[in-house]
């Protein structure tokens, strides 16, 4: 998602301990980040931070990293978890298409792509998230038996995402066409801001890709 | 689909033109029936036969071969058509779980599978026509450029036959999550009985898959 502009936003991004001024620093290093050997799940795209938020509460021996492109953005993220401790959540400016840069290889053990960007036009299917060369660089990151869990209200983009993770030899599971009725099959589903808002008008497509 | 039992639904399938009695004995010879080249193309499950009658009229060029397993629902199909000339058309009783003994090794150029039985229980997941052992069994009767069509409103049946044919290792390409909204993208779909009846009340999902 794209915010307004906000003014300062990473000089006031970097005065708190959530965010990490120089993820690059951090590639292969990200353990000791967080003092501790626990799985590292990350979001690409967090938007306004709902959902990292929630699931880093749930999860106290999980780690999880919020990604997103834009620092106004971003600090929307931060505003929401500013006054809480939450000890195994960071947030940081990464761009996705250079996402092998930040992280070493097999370092994440599962990546989060929810309401990405649908890119509906044809010409600019490069730079939707679950297009090849961002799921070869998915593969890259992710150890063994890591995951990718996508979710979007966006048809046209879950069909090609479909397409794309077959494509590229992920196997694919637990498709649910319509989360929010399924959500006995899914009751550990977290929602983001967008997925509340949108939810009631229409189906919201998930799945998990894994890359053989 | 099972429609109500029709007595001597057999006889009177024996005494017309398009019906063939033994189609155990073409294996490998499907050619000589049609008497031509022309690719083959089979809809397992025709129902009550709108789809392929349909068909076969808009494409004299390929020959097509409407199976079902009961021949009460067959007999519907051929009412449908007895007074017609297709000679591009042919109606058989055939079991899909041994479409194998029917079919030669890439003998057949494409399978459309259309509103087949959900079989929603689990414990049942073997009979669906998408559950492995018929993806293997079509995969060998399929030429290397065969195709599956595949549709159904069903969406639990929509989304186990994908993540089946992700795991049974084919390539799967236009997707379609609501094909009726979609039909300019798809301005040759030929609507079934069950179609016309049903697609109003939901969406219809549609896919192409390829044997890798």
């Amino acid at each position: 998602m794209r915010l307004r502009n906000v003014k300062n936003a990473r000089e006031r991004l970097i005065d708190n301990h959530y965010f990490i001024e120089e993820p690059i620093n951090n590639k292969g290093l990200w353990h000791k980040v967080f003092g501790n050997d626990n799985p590292i799940h990350i979001e690409i795209g967090c938007g306004k931070g709902q959902f990292m938020a929630t699931l880093s509460k749930l999860n106290p021996d999980i780690n999880y990293i919020a990604i997103e492109k834009f620092d106004s953005v971003l600090l929307r993220a931060e505003e929401k978890i500013k006054d809480e401790d939450i000890p195994n959540l960071r947030l940081c400016i990464i761009d996705a298409g250079s996402i092998c840069d930040y992280f070493e290889l097999g370092e994440i053990d599962r990546i989060y792509l929810n309401f990405s960007d649908p890119w509906p036009k044809k010409h600019h299917a490069k730079r939707r998230l679950t297009s090849p060369l961002f799921l070869e660089s998915y593969r890259k990151i992710l150890n063994k038996d890591g995951e990718i869990h996508f979710k979007t209200d966006n048809r046209g983009l879950f069909e090609y995402s479909l397409e794309m993770f077959n494509e590229c030899n992920y196997s694919i599971k637990n498709i649910s066409l319509d989360l929010h009725k399924d959500l006995e099959k899914y009751p550990f589903n977290i929602t983001t801001e967008f997925e509340d808002k949108w939810s009631k008008l229409g189906p919201i497509y998930r799945l998990e890709a894994k890359p053989r």
